[in-house]
């Protein structure tokens, strides 16, 4: 996935009237060097601003080094598009070109007929690297990995494997390099050369004493990716090594996945907390019905436990019938529980998402939030309470709903930071200790504990 | 800033006996061993379960190329004790060695005289660095990038590169060599060589026809860090040169640290669409008052606003009081479109911060989410009747409180998703527009429309 077009980025922008008038003049020479000047990211971008035959006629114009990358970086309906109208040695020639895991990407979506057609285009080694990535579980290191990579031996001198890499640089030149990966004869990870380090060696060192331990960056083929990320994140990692469960190296994984995964992870949680089951696809690509049944999902669960305040307010039918006023506050005093409760569980769902915060940290995490309840919660009750006085110049019921408010801040922030984490406890995702939920549960102890307080301190009831 | 120890990376853990055992018994050189095999990252996670002593003791004990690193992985509090245990000559060997980003992060926390005293025992050279660096703005290009760089000339050949290459290496084994740029006698950027390219280049051949245009992934110093972030995803970069004004190279941005500041930009964006001001601590770490106050504020903001609905309910005193019922359902009604509100506030915010949707897209996503707001309000409003027909068994009144959800849910889905695209558009942040803001402002509302909604259906009032 590549970001979309920003403010800042608009290189295709500048290009664009020399090209439309190169088109229009059939200047192709001319046309071919100004392509050669775009970045084949924002080439595919700026890709809707052309008509069918332009697209045809600019994609075939490109030269060969750009041509694979650019086409990776198409959406998948422009990819068929051109599929279908290249013939079949271009069409073979791009397929075993492709970066691995991009490519794997592409036949996730074909139907049968052309996935069986393009796999038999295909040289029969990637044709079976194809089939072997689409195997792959979505969310797990083997479905970002990408299986190019160098592999060398440790008996190996320093200078033969920089002629290995020339080698294979001239078959793949958006190869990875930067880390170069040493294994076995069976193919056994062993170790890692950086590539500053083999062109500082001197010639005749061989690979095992250039060669670093690979042991705390490698990551299984099955490991969720965002623990992938984690790793990436702790020892800053460009590129990690995948290895089977019998420790062969099948693959690697680079950062600019990671920072997608990254991504993608933090707007789940941003979903999850805000009470939406997770879309897979930018706003504006999304499904609507799809968008509407993943909000309704949650708004009908919100609605039928929110109902248990309306039993709750029937059930102190004669409370509020002697004293019409307590009614007023239903909503601040509700409303503010909710936001407590928001605050709270969203940062501690963060914090686990980031590591900062942990299962065992519970008690201390309670806590603490309770403790910062009591403190938000006095300064909102003395506000709460001067609001109250100066609508109903009634001091016991400023009091009530003062300190109602207090509690309920109390239970808000004690609650919100203690259901994630037992969600995380029990192997659920804490993300689903929504804010809405937080607030819903709040809600309905709010009310209860408000009509308790109103009780006791009022006289009149 | 590194992530914390998550559950996957326990590599310490795994030689805490041997390292606790070979301090009691003082077998040392051992120590040094089993040191060499822990990534330093890795050791400063565990530093806390050393006393004293023995954190200087293994100090001292670890190999020339971890220290630095080491160093710069620990937490200040910690880095401060080390300087104070050693000798002026082992400090200025760190500070001299430190990466310039790294050792400017230290430098912004010390007191005056220290600062002056570190200054003091720096080259030259390197003291004049963290000067500079320490000019940049929180959240700019200048201060996340690193002056560690190499520079060629154009006319050199790819032999001479490769040569000067080694030797930059040889006084900074840290350096990061896979891009390297190319600029003129006045240091003024003209493009970039990738590594890989030149190792594959003939040796006579000159570094202008190995290298690439920089043009587009170069960075302004004062590019503000998110937009920085967004040049390195959209062109998918593992490193990006910093310029001057005047186009001058002056450092470059590599992207472990452009993933801390996505990470911290999401972070930002989960802490304001929960109505927190943003901290800048991890959790456990961030100052307890802090944290109250960062709540607080935005706590007494929303009472104040809520307090509204006091008003709304105390005006409609004389309806209530006819038709009492009609108070039980007034949680469930604010609580849904406060959900609703949150839904789309949330969704909207993190696509214009990942690009998804811009300011041009105002009125396509509004109709969108009014249309949105149309299917789960009818969806969420039936629900709802059917809730109250069970407790209260008159239809009226399901009807009033069925329709006053179903606008309000589609008053909150417009307001949720035009607000922050207006907040953006008005250079605001739009992530201020708040989940907690959004629900408490369509509370009024949909206290107003509730009681409009009843007044006309139902006979009673």
């Amino acid at each position: 996935m590549k970001t979309k077009n920003s403010d800042n980025v608009q290189t295709l922008a500048l290009f664009m009237p020399e090209i439309k008038e190169s088109l229009a003049s059939k200047k192709f020479i001319q046309l071919r060097d100004i392509l050669s000047k775009i970045p084949p990211i924002d080439l595919a971008e700026g890709w809707d601003d052309f008509i069918p035959q332009e697209k045809i006629l600019i994609f075939k114009l490109l030269s060969v080094e750009f041509v694979t990358e650019f086409f990776e970086s198409l959406k998948s309906e422009e990819q068929e598009f051109l599929f279908n109208n290249l013939d079949d040695s271009n069409v073979a020639q791009i397929l075993n070109e492709m970066a691995p895991d991009e490519r794997a990407d592409l036949f996730k979506d074909l139907p049968e007929d052309v996935y069986q057609k393009f796999l038999s285009l295909m040289k029969q080694k990637e044709a079976a690297d194809v089939r072997k990535l689409l195997t792959y579980e979505e969310g797990t290191a083997g479905a970002v990995m990408t299986t190019d990579f160098v592999e060398l031996v440790k008996e190996m001198k320093a200078k033969s494997a920089i002629l290995k890499l020339h080698e294979s640089l001239s078959f793949d030149h958006d190869l990875d390099i930067a880390s170069i990966y040493v294994t076995d004869e069976t193919h056994k990870l062993l170790g890692v050369v950086e590539l500053q380090a083999l062109i500082k060696a001197p010639p005749d060192m061989p690979i095992e004493d250039i060669m670093e331990s690979a042991d705390h960056i490698k990551v299984n083929e099955f490991m969720p990716e965002e623990k992938v990320a984690h790793v990436f994140k702790h020892y800053d990692l460009n590129i990690a090594p995948v290895v089977s469960e019998d420790d062969k190296l099948i693959g690697v994984i680079t950062v600019d996945d990671i920072v997608d995964v990254i991504e993608k992870e933090a707007t789940e949680d941003f979903e999850k907390i805000a009470a939406v089951l997770p879309v897979d696809k930018p706003y504006m690509e999304a499904n609507f019905f799809n968008l509407v049944w993943k909000r309704s999902f949650w708004l009908i669960v919100l609605v039928v436990v929110e109902s248990m305040s309306a039993f709750v307010l029937k059930f102190n039918n004669q409370t509020i019938h002697n004293m019409l006023a307590l009614t007023f506050f239903v909503p601040i005093l509700i409303a503010m529980g909710g936001n407590a409760g928001t605050q709270s569980a969203t940062i501690i769902i963060r914090s686990l998402a980031l590591g900062d915060v942990g299962v065992r940290d519970f008690f201390r995490v309670v806590f603490r939030e309770s403790l910062l309840g009591v403190c938000m919660g006095i300064t909102v009750a003395v506000v709460g309470s001067i609001i109250v006085t100066l609508m109903e110049s009634n001091w016991l019921l400023s009091l009530v709903v003062g300190i109602s408010m207090g509690i309920n801040i109390i239970l808000a922030a004690t609650l919100g930071a203690g259901l994630p984490i037992i969600f995380r406890r029990l192997k659920l995702d804490p993300a689903l200790m929504s804010g809405p939920l937080i607030a819903t549960i709040v809600d309905v102890f709010g009310l209860i504990i408000y009509f308790k307080v109103a009780s006791l301190i009022l006289p009149a009831l």
